[in-house]
Protein backbone atom coordinates (compact mmCIF):
# COMPACT_ATOMS: atom_id res chain seq x y z
CA UNK A 1 0.00 0.00 0.00
CA UNK A 2 2.73 2.40 1.23
CA UNK A 3 4.37 1.30 -2.43
CA UNK A 4 1.34 2.34 -4.19
CA UNK A 5 1.44 5.49 -2.63
CA UNK A 6 4.82 6.78 -3.24
CA UNK A 7 4.13 5.16 -7.09
CA UNK A 8 1.56 7.71 -7.29
CA UNK A 9 3.28 10.70 -5.79
CA UNK A 10 5.91 9.88 -8.33
CA UNK A 11 3.84 10.04 -11.29
CA UNK A 12 2.33 12.68 -10.30
CA UNK A 13 5.83 14.42 -9.87
CA UNK A 14 7.11 13.15 -13.20
CA UNK A 15 3.70 14.18 -14.31
CA UNK A 16 4.69 17.80 -13.02
CA UNK A 17 8.05 17.66 -14.00
CA UNK A 18 7.19 17.10 -17.81
CA UNK A 19 4.58 19.79 -18.35
CA UNK A 20 7.52 22.10 -16.41
CA UNK A 21 9.82 21.29 -18.72
CA UNK A 22 7.62 22.04 -21.75
CA UNK A 23 6.95 25.03 -20.28
CA UNK A 24 10.93 25.68 -20.34
CA UNK A 25 11.20 24.99 -23.91
CA UNK A 26 8.09 27.34 -25.23
CA UNK A 27 10.08 29.95 -22.76
CA UNK A 28 13.55 29.51 -24.16
CA UNK A 29 12.24 29.78 -27.42
CA UNK A 30 9.97 33.21 -26.66
CA UNK A 31 13.10 34.73 -25.13
CA UNK A 32 15.53 33.89 -28.29
CA UNK A 33 12.72 35.16 -30.60
CA UNK A 34 12.23 38.61 -28.58
CA UNK A 35 16.17 38.96 -28.20
CA UNK A 36 16.13 38.62 -31.55
CA UNK A 37 13.22 41.27 -32.57
CA UNK A 38 15.25 43.97 -29.56
CA UNK A 39 18.71 43.06 -31.80
CA UNK A 40 17.16 43.79 -34.86
CA UNK A 41 15.69 46.75 -33.39
CA UNK A 42 18.84 48.29 -32.13
CA UNK A 43 20.65 47.48 -35.47
CA UNK A 44 17.50 49.17 -37.19
CA UNK A 45 18.12 52.50 -35.33
CA UNK A 46 21.55 52.30 -35.36
CA UNK A 47 21.46 52.57 -39.41
CA UNK A 48 18.62 55.02 -38.51
CA UNK A 49 21.15 57.49 -36.79
CA UNK A 50 23.83 56.46 -39.11
CA UNK A 51 21.52 57.72 -41.90
CA UNK A 52 20.78 60.80 -40.17
CA UNK A 53 24.17 61.74 -39.12
CA UNK A 54 25.04 61.30 -43.12
CA UNK A 55 22.00 63.50 -44.39
CA UNK A 56 23.12 66.02 -41.51
CA UNK A 57 26.53 66.36 -43.02
CA UNK A 58 24.32 66.74 -46.70
CA UNK A 59 22.78 69.89 -44.87
CA UNK A 60 25.94 71.30 -43.20
CA UNK A 61 27.26 71.39 -47.02
CA UNK A 62 24.16 72.94 -48.37
CA UNK A 63 23.97 75.54 -45.17
CA UNK A 64 27.54 76.31 -46.01
CA UNK A 65 26.90 76.67 -49.89
CA UNK A 66 23.88 78.56 -49.15
CA UNK A 67 26.20 81.06 -47.13
CA UNK A 68 28.41 81.66 -49.56
CA UNK A 69 26.02 82.52 -52.05
CA UNK A 70 24.55 85.47 -49.32
CA UNK A 71 28.05 86.72 -49.38
CA UNK A 72 27.71 86.68 -53.28
CA UNK A 73 25.28 88.72 -52.97
CA UNK A 74 26.16 90.80 -50.07
CA UNK A 75 28.81 92.19 -52.55
CA UNK A 76 26.82 92.70 -55.46
CA UNK A 77 24.22 94.66 -53.35
CA UNK A 78 27.21 96.67 -51.96
CA UNK A 79 30.09 96.94 -54.95
CA UNK A 80 27.96 98.17 -57.82
CA UNK B 1 13.62 -2.45 -0.69
CA UNK B 2 11.09 -1.44 -3.91
CA UNK B 3 9.61 1.10 -1.24
CA UNK B 4 12.96 2.88 -0.73
CA UNK B 5 13.55 2.37 -4.79
CA UNK B 6 9.95 4.22 -5.04
CA UNK B 7 11.52 6.91 -2.72
CA UNK B 8 14.45 7.71 -3.99
CA UNK B 9 13.23 7.92 -7.43
CA UNK B 10 10.32 10.62 -6.41
CA UNK B 11 12.82 12.44 -4.72
CA UNK B 12 15.32 12.56 -7.34
CA UNK B 13 12.35 13.56 -9.69
CA UNK B 14 10.84 16.13 -6.94
CA UNK B 15 14.73 17.45 -6.71
CA UNK B 16 14.25 17.84 -11.01
CA UNK B 17 11.40 19.54 -10.75
CA UNK B 18 12.41 22.31 -8.04
CA UNK B 19 15.45 22.48 -10.36
CA UNK B 20 13.21 23.06 -13.41
CA UNK B 21 10.88 25.83 -11.51
CA UNK B 22 13.75 27.73 -10.03
CA UNK B 23 15.15 28.01 -13.95
CA UNK B 24 11.41 28.26 -15.12
CA UNK B 25 11.21 31.62 -12.62
CA UNK B 26 14.41 32.79 -14.10
CA UNK B 27 13.75 32.55 -17.63
CA UNK B 28 10.41 34.23 -17.27
CA UNK B 29 11.85 37.21 -15.57
CA UNK B 30 14.60 37.56 -18.34
CA UNK B 31 11.96 37.51 -20.65
CA UNK B 32 9.29 40.43 -19.25
CA UNK B 33 13.06 42.16 -18.82
CA UNK B 34 13.42 41.67 -22.63
CA UNK B 35 10.20 42.64 -23.55
CA UNK B 36 10.13 45.87 -21.35
CA UNK B 37 13.86 46.60 -23.43
CA UNK B 38 11.67 45.85 -27.01
CA UNK B 39 8.88 47.82 -26.22
CA UNK B 40 11.21 50.69 -24.88
CA UNK B 41 13.28 50.47 -28.02
CA UNK B 42 10.18 50.26 -30.19
CA UNK B 43 8.43 53.56 -28.34
CA UNK B 44 11.28 55.46 -28.45
CA UNK B 45 11.94 54.73 -32.13
CA UNK B 46 8.48 55.71 -32.40
CA UNK B 47 9.40 59.32 -30.95
CA UNK B 48 12.83 59.47 -33.22
CA UNK B 49 10.40 59.40 -36.14
CA UNK B 50 7.84 61.78 -35.21
CA UNK B 51 10.39 63.92 -34.16
CA UNK B 52 12.01 63.57 -37.27
CA UNK B 53 8.73 63.96 -39.28
CA UNK B 54 8.11 67.48 -37.47
CA UNK B 55 12.15 68.82 -38.60
CA UNK B 56 10.66 67.67 -42.23
CA UNK B 57 7.65 69.54 -41.92
CA UNK B 58 9.59 72.64 -40.71
CA UNK B 59 12.05 71.58 -43.67
CA UNK B 60 9.15 72.09 -46.26
CA UNK B 61 8.40 75.45 -44.69
CA UNK B 62 12.33 76.29 -45.16
CA UNK B 63 12.09 75.22 -48.84
CA UNK B 64 9.10 76.98 -49.94
CA UNK B 65 10.43 80.31 -48.18
CA UNK B 66 13.64 80.27 -50.34
CA UNK B 67 11.58 79.62 -53.14
CA UNK B 68 9.71 82.71 -52.77
CA UNK B 69 13.06 84.29 -51.78
CA UNK B 70 14.36 82.71 -55.02
CA UNK B 71 11.00 84.34 -56.60
CA UNK B 72 11.66 88.13 -55.41
CA UNK B 73 15.44 87.91 -56.55
CA UNK B 74 14.35 86.42 -60.00
CA UNK B 75 11.48 89.69 -60.30
CA UNK B 76 14.58 92.42 -59.40
CA UNK B 77 16.85 90.89 -61.72
CA UNK B 78 14.10 90.86 -64.46
CA UNK B 79 12.21 93.79 -64.06
CA UNK B 80 14.56 96.71 -63.00
CA UNK C 1 30.11 150.16 -101.40
CA UNK C 2 32.04 149.95 -98.30
CA UNK C 3 28.85 149.97 -96.54
CA UNK C 4 26.91 147.24 -99.18
CA UNK C 5 30.16 144.84 -97.90
CA UNK C 6 29.97 145.47 -94.50
CA UNK C 7 26.17 145.05 -94.94
CA UNK C 8 26.59 141.47 -96.50
CA UNK C 9 29.27 140.53 -93.28
CA UNK C 10 26.57 141.97 -90.93
CA UNK C 11 23.94 139.73 -92.14
CA UNK C 12 26.08 136.56 -93.19
CA UNK C 13 27.45 136.59 -89.05
CA UNK C 14 23.53 137.47 -87.71
CA UNK C 15 22.71 134.49 -89.99
CA UNK C 16 25.24 132.64 -88.38
CA UNK C 17 24.43 133.37 -84.96
CA UNK C 18 20.85 132.23 -85.73
CA UNK C 19 21.91 129.00 -86.20
CA UNK C 20 24.27 128.21 -83.61
CA UNK C 21 21.97 130.23 -81.00
CA UNK C 22 19.43 127.27 -82.45
CA UNK C 23 21.98 124.44 -82.08
CA UNK C 24 22.64 125.60 -78.65
CA UNK C 25 18.89 125.28 -77.35
CA UNK C 26 18.76 121.97 -79.16
CA UNK C 27 22.11 121.17 -77.06
CA UNK C 28 20.30 122.41 -73.86
CA UNK C 29 17.47 119.90 -74.62
CA UNK C 30 19.15 117.10 -74.90
CA UNK C 31 21.43 117.63 -72.15
CA UNK C 32 18.50 118.03 -69.62
CA UNK C 33 17.11 114.79 -71.61
CA UNK C 34 20.19 112.92 -70.91
CA UNK C 35 20.80 114.15 -67.17
CA UNK C 36 17.23 113.12 -66.20
CA UNK C 37 17.41 109.40 -67.70
CA UNK C 38 21.23 109.34 -65.59
CA UNK C 39 19.42 110.41 -62.80
CA UNK C 40 16.57 107.35 -63.31
CA UNK C 41 18.90 105.24 -63.98
CA UNK C 42 21.01 105.56 -60.92
CA UNK C 43 17.71 106.05 -58.78
CA UNK C 44 16.48 102.71 -60.13
CA UNK C 45 20.07 101.13 -59.30
CA UNK C 46 19.38 102.22 -55.87
CA UNK C 47 16.02 100.91 -55.63
CA UNK C 48 17.52 97.37 -56.94
CA UNK C 49 20.14 97.49 -54.26
CA UNK C 50 17.90 98.25 -51.52
CA UNK C 51 15.72 95.37 -52.50
CA UNK C 52 18.22 93.35 -52.93
CA UNK C 53 19.45 93.92 -49.36
CA UNK C 54 15.48 93.01 -48.09
CA UNK C 55 15.81 89.75 -49.41
CA UNK C 56 19.37 89.56 -48.17
CA UNK C 57 18.35 90.02 -44.95
CA UNK C 58 15.37 87.62 -45.19
CA UNK C 59 17.86 85.27 -46.81
CA UNK C 60 20.02 85.62 -43.45
CA UNK C 61 16.95 84.65 -41.97
CA UNK C 62 16.31 81.20 -43.55
CA UNK C 63 20.20 80.54 -43.36
CA UNK C 64 19.52 80.79 -39.30
CA UNK C 65 16.20 79.00 -39.49
CA UNK C 66 18.17 75.82 -41.31
CA UNK C 67 21.16 75.93 -38.97
CA UNK C 68 18.60 75.68 -35.73
CA UNK C 69 16.89 72.43 -37.79
CA UNK C 70 20.03 71.35 -38.54
CA UNK C 71 21.35 71.66 -34.38
CA UNK C 72 17.55 70.01 -33.75
CA UNK C 73 18.38 67.06 -36.47
CA UNK C 74 21.99 66.38 -34.56
CA UNK C 75 20.25 66.29 -31.29
CA UNK C 76 17.69 63.90 -32.70
CA UNK C 77 20.90 61.61 -34.11
CA UNK C 78 22.57 61.90 -31.24
CA UNK C 79 20.68 61.62 -27.92
CA UNK C 80 18.23 58.79 -29.01
CA UNK D 1 28.97 157.46 -90.57
CA UNK D 2 26.53 154.58 -91.73
CA UNK D 3 29.76 152.66 -92.36
CA UNK D 4 30.88 152.97 -88.65
CA UNK D 5 27.14 152.15 -87.53
CA UNK D 6 27.18 148.69 -89.30
CA UNK D 7 31.37 148.02 -88.16
CA UNK D 8 29.92 148.45 -84.94
CA UNK D 9 26.86 146.14 -85.27
CA UNK D 10 28.83 143.33 -87.17
CA UNK D 11 31.23 143.75 -84.70
CA UNK D 12 28.98 143.20 -81.97
CA UNK D 13 27.52 140.28 -83.67
CA UNK D 14 30.76 138.72 -84.31
CA UNK D 15 31.66 139.20 -80.39
CA UNK D 16 28.03 137.58 -79.43
CA UNK D 17 28.65 134.93 -82.26
CA UNK D 18 31.87 133.84 -80.76
CA UNK D 19 30.56 133.45 -76.73
CA UNK D 20 27.90 131.31 -78.91
CA UNK D 21 30.43 128.91 -80.01
CA UNK D 22 32.09 128.84 -76.75
CA UNK D 23 28.65 128.18 -75.24
CA UNK D 24 28.31 125.62 -77.57
CA UNK D 25 31.68 123.34 -77.36
CA UNK D 26 31.20 123.52 -73.33
CA UNK D 27 27.76 121.89 -73.97
CA UNK D 28 28.83 119.42 -76.53
CA UNK D 29 31.61 118.59 -74.01
CA UNK D 30 28.89 118.57 -71.05
CA UNK D 31 26.64 116.33 -73.48
CA UNK D 32 29.56 113.95 -74.33
CA UNK D 33 30.22 113.41 -70.39
CA UNK D 34 26.67 112.77 -69.49
CA UNK D 35 26.14 110.47 -72.19
CA UNK D 36 29.45 108.15 -71.09
CA UNK D 37 28.16 108.25 -67.49
CA UNK D 38 24.45 107.08 -69.02
CA UNK D 39 26.16 104.60 -70.88
CA UNK D 40 28.05 103.50 -67.97
CA UNK D 41 25.44 102.78 -65.57
CA UNK D 42 23.19 101.11 -68.03
CA UNK D 43 26.35 98.66 -68.57
CA UNK D 44 26.64 98.29 -64.51
CA UNK D 45 23.56 97.71 -64.27
CA UNK D 46 23.40 95.10 -67.05
CA UNK D 47 26.32 93.30 -65.09
CA UNK D 48 24.07 93.42 -62.26
CA UNK D 49 21.70 91.55 -63.98
CA UNK D 50 23.65 89.49 -65.12
CA UNK D 51 25.42 88.19 -61.64
CA UNK D 52 21.78 87.97 -60.00
CA UNK D 53 21.08 85.60 -62.56
CA UNK D 54 23.96 83.44 -62.35
CA UNK D 55 23.60 83.76 -58.64
CA UNK D 56 19.65 83.09 -58.91
CA UNK D 57 20.57 79.93 -60.80
CA UNK D 58 23.18 78.78 -57.98
CA UNK D 59 20.08 79.08 -55.46
CA UNK D 60 18.02 76.91 -57.26
CA UNK D 61 20.10 74.11 -57.06
CA UNK D 62 20.61 74.59 -53.65
CA UNK D 63 16.93 74.71 -53.24
CA UNK D 64 16.98 71.53 -55.35
CA UNK D 65 19.37 69.59 -52.99
CA UNK D 66 17.80 70.41 -49.90
CA UNK D 67 14.08 69.29 -51.76
CA UNK D 68 16.33 65.68 -52.43
CA UNK D 69 17.56 66.12 -48.43
CA UNK D 70 13.76 66.54 -48.05
CA UNK D 71 13.01 63.13 -49.73
CA UNK D 72 15.36 61.43 -48.05
CA UNK D 73 14.58 62.72 -44.67
CA UNK D 74 10.77 61.33 -45.46
CA UNK D 75 12.30 58.33 -46.52
CA UNK D 76 14.18 57.76 -43.63
CA UNK D 77 10.65 58.56 -41.27
CA UNK D 78 8.85 56.21 -42.98
CA UNK D 79 10.33 53.18 -44.11
CA UNK D 80 12.71 52.39 -40.91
Amino acid sequence: ENANELQTQRDSIAQKLQETEMRNQDLESQLQEVETRLESSQLQQEAFRKNLRTLLEILDGKIFELTELRDSLAKLAECS
